[in-house]
C-alpha cells in the first residue's frame, strides 16, 4: 500500500445527484455548444458551422459541428455527445471500481479551434459528466496553446479562469491550474502543450484519496488538497462547470480580437504548422478521450476533428537563440504563475 | 486457458545463437543501413543523407540518417540502433516471460521514405534482433503505402518479397504476408495502412504457441502454421533476415523509376497529404516501436522521423465514387492476394 493511501480508511459519501441530473447536464452541454458556436460565428464573420448528428449503436449519439475556412478560424470543431452503455471501459473502471457491473451514462461538450493567424492561439475545452451505478463525477477543463504568445494575453486568460474558480471555491484555481500543467504535458518533448488553464477529473465532492492504490495519481495529488464536502455537492459542482463553460468566450475572444489582424510572414506560418505537430502528438499519444474513443468504436471523424487541418514535422528543429520562437520554448512551454506574471 | 494453447505441453528448444551473434547482427544492420542509404542517394540524385550519431544513457546508441528535399524523396529516414539495458519493458516481457530478471540487447535498422510525387508510394522497413537471458529472436518486416497505386507495381513488390521468402522456407510468405496485413491495420478507419508486405515477430525457430495464454495473438495465429525446427536455426533466420533486408532496393526502386516523373496536379498532392495523416495515426496510436520508444526515453527525433514532413486532416473526407481515390479505398486498402493478381 502506498504511503498516500495508508491513513485513509473510509470512503467519503458523495451527495446524491438530483433525479433529473442527466437531463439537466445534457441540456446544459447542448446549450454550451450552441452558445460557443454562436459566439464563434459572430466573431469569425466569414464562415458558419456545419452540423452532423450521429447515433451510437450501443446507445446515445451526438451532434458534431465544424467550421472551416473562416476569417480567423482555419478550422474549428465543437462536439456535443450523450452516450450510454452496459459497462465503462477498464481504464475508467480502474479509477471507479464501484461502477463495476453497472451501466453508465456520459455527456459532454468538447472543442478545439485552429486559427489561421500564428499570433492567435489554439484553444481546447472539454466538460463532461458521468453516472455509473453508485458513482457520478464531473471532469474537464480548458487550455490555451499559443505559437507566438503575449504574456499579457496569457495573464488575462488565466485571470478570467481564476475569477471563475474563485466564485466557487477558494482552492479550485490553485488545484486545477497545476493539474492542467501536469495533464497537458508531452513527456517525450519535455514541454507543456501550451500555457495551460484548468483541468480536473473525477470530481464528486469527496476527497478522491479513498480510491486507494488504484487512484489516478494526479487526482490523488491535487484533489487531496480540496477540503471534502465543503461547497462541493452535486449542485455546487454543476454550477461550477456551468460557469467554467461560459467563461470560455470571455477568456478567449479578447485575444482573438487583439491578434487576428497581426501581420505575419511565411516564417511564422511554418513555425505554427510545425508546432501543430505537438498537438497531434499529444492527442494521439496521451489524450485519454481520444485514445478511449478510437479504441472503443467511437465516431472517428468526431474524435479526430481535433487534429489540425495542416501540419508539419521537421527533423531536429531547434529555435534559434533569442528569437520569439526560442522564447516560446524557454518561457511559455513551462508551468508558470501566470496570474502574478509581471507584464 | 485458451483452446489454441491446450495441446501444447512443452516448450520447443531454440537453437543457440553463436557466440558472436550480437556483433554479426549489428554489423549486418549497419551494412544494411549503408547499402540502403547509398542506393537511395544514387536513385535520388538530388540530395544526400545527414547523419547524427547518438548515445543512449542506459546503454548503447545509434546513427540516424535523414535525407530531405531530394529529387524524388521529400523526406526519408534510415536509423540504425544498438541498445542494451537491465530489463526489457513489460510489454515485451509479457511475450517473453523467460527474459524476466535478465538484461537485454537489441539491434535493428528501420526506415521510412516519403516521396514527393503522389504516384510513388511511401515505404517502411524494419528488421531487429533481441537477446535477453535464455531467449533471442528476430522480428521486422516491410510494407508499402501507395496513394495512387498501380496493381502491377504492387504485384511486382510482393513477388520480390515472396521470392525472397521462398528461398528460405516454403511457408514464410503465406504466413508473414497476412501477418503484415493484420499488423498494419487501422481499426478506427477499418483500413489497412497500404498494400502490406511482410511482418513477423518473436522468430526463434520454435513454434511460439508454447508461450501460452500470454502469447501475442498474431504470433500464435501465424507462427503456429510454421513447422518448428525445420530450417529454422539461428543461422537460418539470420540468413533470411539478411535476404529480406537486401531485397528492399530490388523491390522498391523499380516502382520509383516507373512513377517518379508521372505528372500530377494539386488535387493529387492534396490527396497524398491527406492520406499521410493515416501514417501519423498508425505510428502514434498503434505502432509498437514508436509507442515503446516514446514511453521509455528513446531519442524522440529518431523515433518521430518516420512522420511525414507535411500532412493534412480533413473532416469527413470521402472519395468520390469511380475515381482513383475511391479505387485506393475499395481495392488497395483491403488485404488482397497480390502475387496472383490479374494485371
Amino acid at each position: 500500500m502506498s504511503p498516500i493511501t495508508a491513513d485513509v480508511t473510509t470512503p467519503q459519501q458523495t451527495s446524491l445527484p438530483p433525479t433529473d441530473a442527466k437531463t439537466r447536464v445534457s441540456d446544459f452541454m447542448k446549450t454550451l455548444q450552441d452558445e460557443i458556436c454562436q459566439g464563434l460565428e459572430t466573431a469569425d464573420g466569414g464562415s458558419t458551422f456545419r452540423q452532423d448528428s450521429w447515433d451510437r449503436e450501443e446507445g446515445g449519439g451526438g451532434r458534431s459541428r465544424v467550421i472551416r475556412d473562416g476569417n480567423f478560424l482555419e478550422q474549428g470543431g465543437v462536439n456535443f455527445s450523450e452516450v450510454w452503455g452496459k459497462q465503462l471501459p477498464p481504464s475508467i473502471l480502474k479509477q471507479r471500481p464501484e461502477a463495476e457491473g453497472h451501466g453508465f451514462y456520459a455527456t459532454g461538450t468538447s472543442m478545439v479551434l485552429h486559427p489561421r493567424n500564428p499570433y492567435v492561439p489554439t484553444v481546447h475545452l472539454n466538460y463532461r459528466y458521468f453516472e455509473a451505478g453508485p458513482v457520478w463525477w464531473f471532469g474537464g477543463g480548458i487550455d490555451l496553446t499559443p505559437y507566438y504568445p503575449f504574456a499579457e494575453d496569457v495573464k488575462q486568460f488565466h485571470q478570467t479562469l481564476k475569477e471563475t474558480c474563485d466564485k466557487h471555491h477558494p482552492e479550485y484555481y490553485s488545484v486545477f491550474k497545476p493539474w492542467c500543467d501536469e495533464y497537458f504535458y508531452l513527456k517525450h518533448r519535455q514541454e507543456t502543450r501550451g500555457v495551460g488553464g484548468l483541468f480536473f477529473d473525477y470530481q464528486d465532492g469527496t476527497d478522491p484519496l479513498y480510491r486507494g492504490p488504484h487512484a489516478d495519481k494526479a487526482a490523488a495529488k491535487y484533489s487531496n488538497q480540496l477540503p471534502p464536502q465543503e461547497n462541493r455537492t452535486w449542485e455546487d459542482l454543476f454550477a461550477f462547470v456551468n460557469d467554467c463553460g461560459r467563461a470560455f468566450l470571455t477568456a478567449y475572444l479578447p485575444i482573438v480580437e487583439k491578434r487576428r489582424n497581426t501581420e505575419y510572414e511565411d516564417k511564422q506560418r511554418q513555425f505554427q504548422l510545425y508546432r501543430r505537430g505537438r498537438y497531434v502528438e499529444f492527442n494521439l499519444v496521451y489524450d485519454r478521450g481520444t485514445i478511449f474513443g478510437l479504441q472503443t468504436n467511437g465516431r472517428t471523424e468526431s474524435i479526430l476533428m481535433s487534429l489540425p487541418p495542416l501540419v508539419r514535422w521537421e527533423y531536429c528543429y531547434d529555435p534559434e537563440p533569442n528569437t520569439p520562437e526560442a522564447e516560446l520554448y524557454n518561457t511559455f512551454l513551462k508551468p508558470q504563475d501566470w496570474v502574478n506574471w509581471n507584464v
